[in-house]
């Protein structure tokens, strides 16, 4: 196979055993690789009402054919298993060099089964392959891990581990892949916790196979110069990082400040990417393959919260920001060292804290509850203390780390956890950007923009323009961008290349490479099968169209300030189009038709 | 050029300035590179009175022809400078990687000269060259230093640095690079730290350009294979690491035991080699090109002296243990990382704490110089108390990071410092091996045994047979290794090759790599030509030859205990002779007839 490694390893915990299988031509070719072959693993040989952290639950690190090549930004790989946080099919996606050297050592997926006896974790270099003890090394924060693992294997080793979090089965627990680079979201983490797995280490000697030599090389050149070319892929994000985006959403109105009770930041430049650069900013940095290079390297010299490391991206930046009122941009950070040293989902991690400040100041939750912490909006101190407790999982923060929806809902309130399918959402307000509001409600993983990310063309005006305050088209839109976003995770690619190339490009560069004469037609199909492979799973658990919607806040509470001001969300106009655009009857169900259609 | 970059990179710290100069082909040829070539440098522009931690002495690294080609074991670069500790014109030989990368950014020299006003580091990245800031990374530890320099610079940079022991100008201070390997001896980090310089990063993508391919790689591959068929270079230092020497040398009643009071230690073996691979070791591990794996990957898991890092070596397994009468090899170990952490020369510190007990046992110094701790001769917390308050200039830690010399000189008893040209000897004892007491007592930068290796012989047997105590035939044998080293040393060869090779092997190499026809006796006048460089550097200073001595312990108190009971160091009856085959005079003066044969 070219593109493809053609391999599939299988490590059983409980057993022990190493074995190797073939990678399914059908198979690979129907689901690319990635989310869309680590999915369709996991459909195939885990029962959906599984407990997500027991030792039948499976755990897949999977690089897509693109992953390793000089593709543009082709450094992604997906882990994917299922998700203790809200029980769906996770495939968290991943850039760094870890992908890569999976490919290099010759697997298409590493498949992890079973529950070892005692902390462990594995050894990959080419076809050698052991599961080692780990006993010394369980404890360690992601940093002291990646180094005590490569003392032990190769320094150049490439580690994917998990954080004092996930050993404490956190639900907001990641995986961290060269210290910095995380597969984060529906408590991943936590699943390699049950496993006693601490860390996977690989080195590979092997190249990715390419079917059409100079096809593929064209297709390359061409993508990378129109990624070099595009005002946001060639330039902006190398200059600002994804932070760019707080004023850009500030000034829309529709950047969650205080957990979703307001739309606009008065302070938000203090901690936006330009301030970032200007006070921060060691250095950008891309992953493997990257000519975008969105990383942060940072150094924080303020006593108070000093630290080096990488970030904040947008992402945490506004969830330790703007939704906890704290415009802080020191302490922000520093939240989010703390995060990838603990293995915490940053955005989860700051939406709990912002949902607990919410708790705290109407009187639901008290000192008595926070062990004495006066737990405040725009209180930076306080914000970057219960991090490192949910982190050490210490008081009060054992609770933070299981994520806003179990915590309020256990104190009798889960309408302030501002959660879909009980995961945080990121950092849009659905009141002032009416599709990614669609995209969250519908999302296969619960709150999530990157599945979807409809902001490239309701803010960023990226190829298409489209009033965010509109709801007409935004069925369509989602729909696209989210069976695009699909294929495109499973091909191996940055999602960020799209600032630049489009399915097109895609297309042309995953034929040339795998041999494979995919169309722009076809590529948006297994898209769609892989979307609807998602849904499946979630009706399997027990997820019904009523769980298709937004916290009540947003649906109901006009956005009190600034320039989106009066908005809610208009969910309900758009989702029964959603549903008639995608095939599915009016309960949200995939038709027969539909199922037969996309072979599933 | 070929093997030679043809380039010397001038770095100017009061000014910031930065300039390129040719190097001297005729100087290349005569003094090959590193040690040789640096020598001269400093030679021709410091006076050798100068304060060594003035802005007038220079700094400079040098890797050799051979660095960063595939010859074994080539991953070697020396500091040269005036060294603070003794005087001496300093050659810290260290391996890695940083040596090799040194040759691809493109310098046969880097020579740092001046003092920067405030803290910096240098980042080299081919041609581009900056002075930057280090003021946030001032006063951290050499493996967080590492860390935030290669945040501020690449993640793959190589980066040689001090620690808080070179900040403080201590005279033990040496330079790490790559967290583990050092450039020891003589306090070279504490020139750094007198120029305000914590590092040296660098990057290159150039090449080491072969003049003769086909011949160069018959050599390399030649030599390869006779390093792999040596017991000693092909399997033994790889399973065992250098200290399988502890029980060697202790067998022969030579393992200098509680500061040189004893030739023999009892539980010697709980600290040896084998010990080490059975208890601590977690990988062999081999510098840039090696194929000998010396190093040793290590993980102390007692949680008194938990940590992990590389070593112990030989040397600081013995300095650390049989000298301090210590034989917990976890806090042997911990002592070694802690050197390593600090930036410390571990024999010298290894060897002053010794002096230390002996002082504390002889009652010359209490616990009121001790900072109250009982420092008695196998306390092993003590010691590594001891090592850590050195390391922090920290009360009696201060005056142990002087060295012994200076500490024993300051309670008026000098006698008890172990030290040849008040630089602490290494482990093997004088009295037990007649040639390698000559050697120290001749070492052109005081008690060292790599410029004249003579145990290969007297004690390994590596190619030929000497015992061990008699004196016949040692001056001869001290020049032709010491001679010989200096060559090899200047090469950028590994003195550890010689477990397989020698001269004739290595000129082969060089000469099919520069395309200069070096001959075996041209190989060994260029080494009598350093040798005698740094001599007249040394009488310069102000050395006589009344310095060539050894502690007056050695020459006149029989070792009392063990294989070697009764031995004394019989210097006496060789150094005369040592002087007339060297053609000095009486006085240890080179005569201007061998002067005039060296060109010097």
């Amino acid at each position: 196979m070219f593109g493809w490694t053609g391999t599939i390893l299988r490590i059983d915990l409980t057993k022990g055993t190493v074995t190797r299988e073939a990678t399914d031509p059908k198979v690979a070719h129907d689901y690319i690789g990635a989310r869309g072959l680590g999915g369709h693993i996991i459909r195939t040989e885990v029962d959906p009402k599984t407990d997500a952290l027991s030792p039948k639950n499976k755990l897949i690190f999977a690089p897509g054919p693109l992953t390793g090549t000089f593709a543009p930004s082709a450094g992604r790989y997906n882990v994917v298993t299922k998700g203790p946080l809200n029980d769906v099919l996770a495939a968290s996606n991943s850039g760094g060099a870890f992908g890569p050297e999976l490919k290099y050592a010759g697997y298409d997926a590493v498949i992890i089964e079973g529950k070892a006896a005692k902390p462990v974790y594995v050894w990959i270099k080419n076809a050698e392959v052991e599961i080692r003890d780990a006993g010394t090394i369980w404890g360690h924060d992601t940093q002291d891990t990646t180094d005590l693992v490569r003392a032990e294997t190769d320094e150049d080793a490439k580690v994917a581990c998990i954080g004092p979090a996930g050993e404490h089965l956190a639900l907001l627990a990641n995986i961290m892949n060269e210290m910095h680079r995380a597969a984060g979201r529906t408590g991943v983490g936590a699943v390699m916790g049950s496993k006693n797995l601490k860390a996977v280490a690989v080195m590979g000697s092997g190249a990715v196979e390419v079917a059409d030599q100079e096809g593929f090389k064209a297709a390359v050149m061409k993508a990378r110069q129109m990624i070099q070319a595009h005002p946001v892929g060639g330039a902006g994000l190398k200059a600002y990082g994804t932070a760019v985006l707080i004023n850009i959403m500030n000034q829309m109105g529709a950047l969650p400040t205080r957990n979703f009770q307001y739309g606009y930041f008065p302070t938000a430049d203090k901690t936006g990417g330009e301030t970032v650069a200007a006070k921060l900013l060691v250095r950008p940095k891309g992953c493997f393959s990257c000519i975008i290079s969105c990383g942060r390297v940072t150094k924080v010299d303020n006593p108070a919260y000093q630290g080096f490391g990488e970030g904040p991206e947008y992402e945490p930046d506004w969830a330790f920001g703007a939704d906890c009122g704290v415009d802080d941009l020191d302490a922000i950070t520093k939240a989010h060292y703390l995060t990838n040293e603990y293995g915490l989902d940053a955005i989860s991690m700051g939406s709990t804290v912002a949902c607990a400040m919410e708790l705290f100041e109407r009187g639901i939750i008290t000192t008595k509850d926070t062990d004495g912490v006066q737990l405040t909006f725009g209180n930076a101190a306080a914000m970057v203390e219960m991090v490192r407790k949910a982190g050490e999982g210490e008081g009060f923060g054992a609770k933070l780390a299981q994520g806003s929806y179990r915590l309020a809902e256990s104190y009798g309130h889960p309408e302030y956890s501002m959660t879909c399918k009980k995961q945080e959402m990121p950092a849009y307000d659905p009141r002032g950007v009416q599709g990614i509001g669609l995209n969250y409600a519908t999302g296969n993983r619960g709150g999530c923009h990157v599945r979807g990310y409809t902001i490239a063309i309701e803010i960023l005006q990226n190829g298409a323009v489209m009033d965010p305050h509109v709801t007409e088209g935004k069925a369509g839109l989602d729909i696209t961008f989210q069976d695009l976003t699909a294929a495109l995770d499973s091909s191996g690619a940055c999602l960020f290349s799209t600032f630049g190339i489009g399915g097109a490009e895609l297309v042309e560069m995953l034929s040339a490479l795998t041999g494979v004469d995919y169309t722009l037609d076809e590529f948006m199909r297994i898209g769609e099968r892989i979307w609807n492979q998602e849904r499946l799973w979630n009706l399997q658990v027990g997820y019904t169209k009523v769980d298709d919607t937004l916290p009540k806040r947003l649906l109901t509470e006009p956005i009190k300030t600034g320039p989106s001001k009066g908005e809610v969300s208009h969910l309900d106009q758009m989702l029964p189009e959603y549903y008639g655009l995608r095939g599915w009857d009016e309960n949200g169900v995939p038709t027969k038709a539909k199922l037969k259609e996309l072979a599933l």
